[in-house]
């Protein structure tokens, strides 16, 4: 593969989203190469499909494997259809969420097991991991406080019905990963205010990928 | 679990289907306990949608492993909300397909790897395995041939779509299996005559289940 592959992930109210659509102009100033962002689904339709099931509030009677395996089936499509052809291509892919996700949330969330589960989504990406994974880490009071500060007016979908309980084994799965893994998955502290966050993955960023960060033309970032 | 769980396997036109009609009220009036004959997705809801996902011939760029995971994915569920039911009130399971198709199909037919989908499909079942498995034998062109007589009429499902050679791959898979496992899987060659390869079933079924097995009230059968 000539490109390279970074993963961000997180527990609920991290604020991925916000961090992610932050960096990427600063990502796109600082490489060469094109920078694709993506996340499961990515607009892979099989994926959408299995999506839409999962996420079905009707689908109460859903077992927990049931999920996990359907969240990798839904990743492995993604791979096959949108990751590896923009790595085909050269790019910069950064992925929103991928297996580090199922371990946390089925794995350690549901308690299927970490290890099983990381098992199964290597028989779905074929072993693949990312090279670097910033680890947005938040109290996980403090998470659910910022999603339900946002979502006050939405439907909540089947996983936001989950407790307390439910994201601190999340976050304690992410946590053990962390430090089983200290040269891939690097921790940024996602309690912070927003720029000292976008601040932290941008070093973060610059340190792993050496000369392939580069000072920017114009130094307005 | 106060139950029994058996299954039946083989290739698309091995004839599981009028066999297993056939055999229901032969296996009724030998066993004492309740008889359930059952197949994915066997009316558990989201096994149903999966199933849809899966078979849906617009869905041409699915890839081999998602196709894998969906139907595991649809066989937990299956699991969950049928067989262990059936089991937990002390039934006789008779489930047409289950491990071994997605082995033969998926990890042979589809060349991903017999032990991945085995070691995947464990992930599904919790390792859970039949006590016996009736493996219904047939040469791939006379199996293929069968089919297109049932069918001629019928839209062809994007399994159907599939050659000769993938076919051959599924029955060496299978054949592979039952020579490995020789104990839980027994073959029934199913070239012979309906009513010669429903004799044989009940043969093996009488042989594995022993006293468990009765004499009938009524010889009729």
């Amino acid at each position: 593969m000539a490109g390279r592959f970074i993963t961000f992930e997180g527990p609920d109210g991290a604020g991925k989203t916000s961090v992610l659509n932050a960096l990427m102009p600063v990502i796109q100033a600082h490489v060469e190469t094109p920078v694709k962002l993506t996340r499961e689904p990515g607009g892979a339709e099989i994926s959408e499909k299995i999506r839409t099931l999962i996420l079905d509030p009707a689908n109460t009677a859903m077992d927990a494997k049931t999920e996990a395996l359907l969240y990798a089936a839904s990743r492995r499509q993604h791979l096959v259809e949108v990751i590896r052809p923009a790595l085909a291509k050269g790019a910069l892919v950064i992925c929103d969420r991928f297996v580090d996700s199922s371990v946390a949330y089925q794995g350690g969330g549901r308690e299927i097991g970490a290890e099983a589960v990381l098992a199964m989504n290597q028989f779905a990406t074929d072993g693949m991991s990312p090279e670097l994974t910033i680890y947005l880490d938040i109290p996980s009071a403090e998470g659910l406080a910022r999603i339900k500060a946002h979502r006050a007016s939405r439907q909540y979908d089947r996983l936001d019905q989950e407790q307390l309980a439910f994201h601190e084994r999340v976050r304690a799965t992410y946590l053990a990963l962390a430090q089983a893994q200290p040269q891939r998955i690097k921790t940024v502290d996602a309690s912070q205010p927003l720029e000292d966050v976008i601040k932290a993955c941008e070093a973060v960023l610059k340190a792993h990928l050496g000369a392939a960060w580069q000072s920017c033309k114009e130094e307005t970032l």
